[in-house]
């Protein structure tokens, strides 16, 4: 039975499991929400998401939602079924040090990248506001700070832990919006080893084809 | 090898990693840094956290940092090595729905519970600040949404997913403080499942003893 994912392909964390579909080999079909508005919808509440959100993953009978979480599922059954491509290592010791910077993102990397994507793209487009220069300013302080880590935890690796890994992908979504607005992509290109492993993660096939889908 | 952990008492990071090596029946050291100055000199940001936080874990020569990450690894390595209790089940669908509740953890409880415990607790202390009445508003305002939705899933449950897990955990310590504050334990009291929940993880006796030690 093919897989049902529901989101929007405008939808970072939509594209985040679409990343993770395409790597692990997983055949899928997406089924984008009727509207943004019908996610509040009762039915939509009751039998796809309780806190109204994209995406959700229905696999048979079974359902997930939130977008980390089915990453994570489709780790657990289905890695080393349709490729050889590992997320997440069988090794504790090499899984661990994959956990250990999907917690960086998620604690350090994410807010300063997000607060340069919500100000320079979504405060226009939704709230009718100009960026705000002091968040702006801020935001790029805090990720210079992260991304000067970043460049000495990957001298000498072609991905985050050395092997691609779950914890790219997790990067992969917040980091393709924010690197293409051209005022910005200076904090990624001014540091040799966080350039090399953008562009690493850019000129891969699956990462590459989720991003011009996501584009289009 | 005794298992080392680098960490303060009084920090909620911390605490996670403990309910944790205590639920799975781990022996381990607490080491506790010389200050929190400590964090930020070369050494420590060299030899034991990139970012200058705590906790870090040592078990062995294996170094590994960030509560989350360390409690992943603790479970991949240790779960049913010196006990029965599951925190991650082996079944890929319960694991599944084990994953969704971090994320609701992560994405929609944890800032409200931060946000009235930082201005609670931490505005005076760290900040000399009389608490916000607008942003506690507003994170009750939040926080009560979220707790709506956790009684109806908790309907007929003990636990998030029914058995206790390691979602439970990660929503023990900013639960603790944030219902600790008697003007805001109401959120938890008001809703029967909700409540029934949080006696149920207070009961526990790894977590009653990790709160004595948390709070000495």
């Amino acid at each position: 039975m093919t897989i049902k994912l529901i989101g929007f392909l405008i939808s970072t964390s939509t594209l985040r499991v679409i990343i993770c579909l395409k790597e692990l080999g997983i055949p899928y079909e997406l089924e984008p929400p009727a509207s943004f508005q019908s996610l509040k919808d009762k039915d939509y509440i009751a039998n796809k998401h309780p806190f109204g959100r994209i995406p959700v993953l229905f696999d048979g009978d079974f359902r997930i939602n939130e977008s980390r979480a089915i990453c994570r599922y489709l780790v657990s059954k289905y890695q080393g079924k349709y490729n050889n491509t590992i997320l997440i290592p069988n090794d504790v010791y090499k899984a661990g040090l994959v956990e250990q910077f999907i917690s960086y993102e998620s604690c350090y990397y994410d807010s300063p990248v997000s607060q340069i994507v919500s100000q320079e793209l979504l405060a226009k487009k939704f709230w009718g506001k100009d960026p705000d220069p002091e968040v702006l300013k801020e935001a790029r302080k805090n990720l210079n700070k992260v991304l000067d880590v970043y460049e000495k935890l990957l001298e000498g690796k072609e991905y985050l832990v050395g092997e691609f890994s779950l914890a790219d992908i997790f990067h992969c979504p917040g980091t393709n919006l924010a690197y293409g607005i051209v005022t910005h992509s200076d904090l990624w290109d001014n540091r040799p080893n966080v350039k090399n492993w953008w562009n690493n993660l850019c000129n891969r096939d699956t990462i590459k084809k989720s991003f011009e889908e996501y584009r289009a």
